[in-house]
């Protein structure tokens, strides 16, 4: 296309985040880590020695029974509010709605987040995981592909036992996105009697067949990249392209067309560089989701995503039978929040768990989010269900 | 997922069509090729040689002015319907609207369809193209990517001069699927005095920023395959792991949630291994998707799919200026037949240029498909339309 060219926005910006908000969350927030010295997993395997970061928003009260979980997303980590010094570029990814006064009032809440098992962003010295880059204690060298495959059910697991640390035994609300909304609907299958609410955004009651292709798409450049060799590339040059690509894949597909679109068109990424010309030439859209996905893929290991995408393919609530099943062991009300322009989970998905909710007796309520930002919405875009988040708290 | 196994029906079968028809069309067809000495591209390059593969259904009137012209999808070829001899597996794609007393009636028209330049499908013997694996006459070798960038303007005109070697001059309608409604756009808006009808299916009036950065990563695994060598591959390993990679991709997209997860669920690949234990255990709908992908590379040429993408990235009603500049020039009547659950060319887009015809005070049908099948309900669902083709056909 013979159209406009400028400079394109950058995609990273409209990934990572965010308006600022209008409060922020302004204690100091301080990076955990939490130890275990043995977990054994569902798949049945032991690690040694489970590290996991986790960082909290307000004050644990004398009783222990004002705990709000926030799990994060594929992408994310504990990060979820506040700074953790002035000058940092950006809060955590939920800022808008935690803070004092706000929606997750931490004058009231103590909100605890957990960086997750084989968190994608192994190189991110503010995160704190444990996974195929980590050392195995019996060797002295990354387990790489030794690691055992780890699940949903895991993740949870391991946060259950870094409450159990702190004497938190009962959570006012799990609360997630996207794969956090797994593990919080996980939470409320796996452990019933822990939960008194749950709040999936963006989430689903199982990854159906059609995702799972997707997840199994999004980890195939990694395979592909000949740095990859089996998973075996520690102090050797390491799999970045397939890596990147990988990461381009998964953050087109959170996107939609809507803000794609408005964005960047058909512009051409550089001035005078006709992509009818040359194949060096780019339109602007591919050119800032190359950027994006090149600066994400330096602090991300590629063997964590590969565990991080198994990991989802694997779910289902309650982790095992039918989903109907597995819905039924929830007995805490629900506050589903999918996103109408959503093309990663549909909100069809959390629709299906709405229904059967309802058909077995239980408490659900479901609302839409809108925005341009298509699966994004839940993360940029959750401040416009701050009312019901409220009121679903204050029930 | 712990759920039940069993062998995955075939994704290829679903992809590669279809049931059999009520009447088959039973001439015998003969693939023909076409020659130009030269041709000239929209970007201005000169290629010798020139040679598509095409194939008709029906006769030529005397007066050469019952023709209608069938442009082919990107995985695609000009093998719309009936088959080349009576033991073939499937008649062409388009077999259960093109035939006798069919919608596209061959008692009364000259079906002709024709092979795209850069065709995917450059190693079946019976696709005829022009392209990086053909040899250049001026070396004696492939061209590779010294092939120059082509457009969809650039199918539309080899087709054109095709059809001037027949002397037919005039077409009773254009019509086409997917790559193909493109091109049936791109014939009404290029040559408008030629075209009295056009019927694109499941296409767009242009790749939107949204799209392009789709085929961008549809592509990219090529590129990071070692064997594609900058598309000097040819008499060499070729990179075949990247190009099935691609196919994939574009085959999942092409589906739909309905249809999968009706087909696959979360079955396993195999009887007994549960992709919690390894990850050589996959879900079943990612080992189809191998296979049918493994497949499709077999016939296909990498380099080919690198200009098809770029062709298709290129393409805007008009090849130039806006979107309403380019329909502008469109005389033709038109029937837009998007599919309701398609969500790689969106119903939107074709909603879109209905829109834009009408605030044209231009004559255009819409006629949303349903299905399953996703985008490929274009395909495999054409026949429902059949009264609105007929309807279409004889105003």
């Amino acid at each position: 296309m013979r159209r406009a060219f400028r400079a394109a926005p950058a995609i990273a910006a409209a990934m990572l985040l965010l308006a600022t908000p209008a409060r922020a969350y302004d204690d100091p927030v301080t990076k955990q880590a939490f130890e275990m010295p043995s977990y054994t997993t569902v798949g049945g395997k032991t690690i040694k020695k489970v590290r996991v970061g986790w960082e909290a928003y307000g004050k644990l009260s004398p009783n222990k029974d004002n705990v709000i979980l926030i799990t994060h997303f594929f992408s994310g980590d504990s990060h979820a509010a506040g700074k953790y010094k002035p000058g940092d570029a950006a809060p955590g990814y939920w800022n808008s709605i935690i803070g004092p006064g706000k929606p997750l009032d931490t004058n009231k809440y103590y909100v605890i987040s957990s960086d997750t098992l084989v968190n994608l962003s192994a190189k991110n010295p503010g995160v704190v995981t444990t996974g195929p880059a980590s050392i195995n204690p019996d060797t002295g060298k990354p387990y790489g592909m030794d690691f055992p495959i780890v699940t949903i059910r895991d993740f949870v697991n391991v946060q259950k036992a870094l409450l159990e640390s702190l004497g938190i035994t009962r959570l006012e609300a799990v609360m997630g996105a996207s794969m956090g909304a797994l593990q919080a609907i996980e939470w409320a299958t796996a452990y019933p009697g822990m939960v008194k609410r749950v709040i999936p955004v963006i989430g689903a009651g199982e990854i159906d067949g059609w995702t799972a292709g997707w997840l199994d798409i999004w980890a195939s450049p990694i395979r592909l990249d000949p740095n990859w060799n089996n998973g075996a590339y520690y102090g050797k040059a390491e799999p970045e392209a397939g890596l990147a690509l990988a990461l381009k894949i998964v953050t087109l597909h959170a996107q939609n067309p809507a803000r794609i679109n408005k964005a960047f068109g058909k512009k051409w990424a550089k001035e005078g560089a006709d992509p009818l010309a040359s194949f060096d030439n780019l339109y602007a859209v591919s050119a800032s989701l190359n950027g994006a996905a090149a600066a994400r893929a330096k602090v991300a290991d590629a063997n964590h995503f590969l565990y991080l995408a198994r990991a989802n393919e694997l779910f289902g609530a309650g982790h095992g039978g039918s989903l109907e099943d597995g819905l039924k062991k929830i007995k805490a009300p629900m506050l589903l929040l999918p996103a109408k322009g959503d093309l990663l989970l549909f909100p069809a998905m959390s629709a299906r768990v709405r229904d059967i909710v309802k058909a077995n007796g239980g408490q659900v309520e479901y609302l839409e989010l809108v925005g341009d930002f298509g699966h994004l919405d839940g993360v940029i875009g959750i401040a416009q269900a701050s009312d019901a988040i409220r009121a679903f708290l204050a029930k």
